[in-house]
């Protein structure tokens, strides 16, 4: 099958059969098709689309570029959550040990930030000891002792679409609904799972701006998990104000903890047991969305989670005496409150903003090989909804060095926006697409 | 000016600004921009289009790639043709010599054949000595003495449309008006001219199949010239049957000096006409086409055309004796008939049949590297509109070996289509565009 006449066939609108689609991911993957080749068809597919069959088929062929994990042998549904990225984003650290409590194994693989949103692994490396890079026999363990465990992906995993992602990133094919679909769900199938929840958040602060894009991301997801025998769901949510007060890596751990305790931000333990129950009952744990609930909450409130989550940490060589004293977790030893320069009511918090400011601190990457200060970040005083006077404070910054401090201040400052009249309620889960 | 900004511009359909393009069209020449970069673009510049203005910047960037040649010290407008590609067209050896005797300069830098699809040097070097591989001082030399030159391309000229051509063919983004355009044009006007006449060729022989096509590309040809200070008139020209009676390199020249003569076929002394006049009026020679018309008849009627002919022939070190005696262009010694298995009218003679069945005798290139026998091809007995009975000679084939024999009788047998009526007159010159 010549690589020309599959390219011509996407150029003119056609969708390719499965044969094609294998032909293109097997030929990137040996290197056999020229990368000229393959970005010539990546801005095909950006530009013609492909339809349900061909996105499942090229989610498929991704995933069988590589390994699929099995864990048999352990008992139990293999769920995960998988999140398009926002801005203090920590329900990862809950979900997991959460989840597990209630029955499910969770083996989560996940990411590292940059840009302005942070990533997953960044934030347990905050625990002192903690590692992310295991080998599958090193996740089975985890898995046995804990149910849970969060790592980094292995290169075995989907080599094809670390190709392809290296690619598209210049080669302006990026923004696709089937292209970003694949890549999502082709590492979480090879993870060996038998449901997926996903988190496609929209907003200010997210990949997705508008519910429209979100919903068709969401929608594609949902048809090419189940194409793929994965049950899978997705919620929408809201990413216009950070999650959480907390952002930045040692501090995020800190609010997880809390959370765990059964003392967190109200958004965050809202949005954690809504994801963790979708998992509940996917995993087929519950006979409803309610049962489920019920379950979730209960897990949290007996202290179940967070014993699953000072397992996960024991277990992923991390020092779980953190759970008992977080102050382990070591946050910078600077501080420097930004306040209001008016009075009014919190009418939004420009999460991109505030993400771009702890990426400035240096708690996130604005590259792939930066290094991250885990101990760096912003603490939110006054959230929306607030009433504030002149001269209260709104955030509290944690820094290391002054060196782009005022950068930081300045982006925190245009990041609140204060108003006479307060805002309106709006609702933090926004659509279930299943 | 980063690459994957461009690229995302025009992805997102919007018009690329003339630094963009310059950046690409340099990057391209240079090395600095990947292969995978400049694939990704061609394949968006297919799919998203070029406006008049890009396509001139692109056509203007791709000419300044390399050396733009200047013939100041010559006197006389310097005006060429050039032609989408057909099957039987020897006219560029007639309207050369034919244009130079009426006042034109012309500077023709022609290519090779590929495919079903005959060249003009293949066609010159039948030629005994006929040399096409010129420094620009020999071309000066030879436009001196002949005031015409046909000569390959140099690889000074237009480096860009190299690189970029060879890329096309390979990313299946071959197909694209603007692209297409920019290719011819910067080679053309590279060559250092004032007015160039298109002969778009339009019909199952043709790369242009619809009437449609082919407009759009005469258009976009004639509106870059023009935004390139290149006077251009495009005709549109059918090709379903081959032109003339002869295909193959040595016969089109025996073809093209019967013709030089006064007595070629109609199709090619009208089609020759018709073309070498809107050189001469484009070339400032006359004051309207029917006094090009006539200057062209007479400088064919009295010979003058014939000389500039052995004059080039001459000075690009061929033997000038083939004007006079022909046969010195040396024709295959085999020849065989194929004949008609019915009587009626000849309805069509399908171009790329013959086209394709040359090729198979060796008289054309399936891939570039090939070698060409020119002293193979065939010689139409019975053109369309002439009655037919069964048993008539339809077509003499000249060959060198009966190795593929059996397959080119098939396949002409194939190209003629006999009908009990004779077909309707269509025209050969179909339109003009200016």
């Amino acid at each position: 099958m010549r690589a020309v006449n599959i390219l011509r066939r996407k150029r003119d609108g056609h969708a390719l059969d499965g044969s094609e689609i294998d032909a293109f991911v097997r030929g990137v993957t040996s290197g056999e098709w020229p990368e000229y080749q393959a970005a010539a068809l990546l801005m095909a597919i950006v530009l013609r689309g492909m339809n349900a069959n061909e996105t499942a088929h090229l989610t498929k062929a991704m995933v069988d570029s590589g390994a699929r994990l099995r864990w048999d042998d352990i008992p139990g549904p293999k769920v995960d959550k998988h999140s398009t990225g926002g801005v203090g984003d920590k329900t990862s650290l809950i979900l997991a040990p959460l989840a597990a409590a209630c029955g499910c194994v969770v083996p989560m693989m996940s990411g590292r930030g940059l840009g302005h949103t942070g990533g997953t692994l960044d934030k347990l490396e905050a625990i002192p000891g903690f590692r992310v890079d295991l080998a599958q026999e090193q996740i089975w363990s985890v898995l046995k002792k804990a149910g849970c465990a969060i790592v980094g992906q292995s290169k075995h995993v989907a080599p094809a679409d670390k190709i392809l992602y290296a690619l598209r990133d210049v080669t302006a094919t990026v923004e696709s609904t089937p292209l970003i679909t694949a890549s999502i769900l082709s590492k979480k199938i090879a993870e060996g799972i038998d449901a997926l929840v996903m988190d496609v958040k929209c907003g200010h602060g997210a990949f997705m701006k508008t519910r429209a894009d979100a919903k068709t991301l969401a929608e594609s997801i949902v048809a090419t998990g189940r194409k793929n025998n994965v049950r899978t769901e997705a919620l929408i949510t809201a990413m216009d104000a950070p999650l959480g007060r907390m952002v930045g890596n040692a501090l995020e751990v800190h609010e997880a903890i809390d959370t765990l305790k059964g003392h967190g931000p109200r958004d965050v333990e809202v949005l954690t047991i809504a994801l963790t129950s979708a998992m509940v009952l996917l995993g087929g744990l519950a006979n409803s969305l309610q049962h489920a609930e019920t379950k979730v909450r209960a897990a949290l409130a007996s202290g179940a989670a967070l014993e699953r989550f000072r397992a996960m940490v024991e277990a992923q060589s991390g020092d779980s005496g953190i759970v008992d004293d977080p102050k382990k977790v070591v946050v910078a030893p600077r501080q420097i409150l930004v306040r209001a320069e008016r009075s009014g009511y919190v009418c939004t918090i420009h999460a991109e903003y505030v993400g771009l400011a702890t990426m400035l601190l240096g708690a996130g990457r604005d590259r792939v090989e930066d290094a991250v200060d885990h101990s760096v970040g912003a603490c939110m005083l006054a959230l929306p909804g607030d009433p504030v006077k002149t001269g209260d404070a709104l955030v509290e910054v944690f820094y290391r060095n002054d060196a782009r401090l005022p950068e930081v201040l300045i982006v925190l400052q245009k990041a609140w926006r204060i108003d006479d009249e307060p805002p309106a309620e709006t609702p933090l889960i926004l659509e279930s697409i299943t």
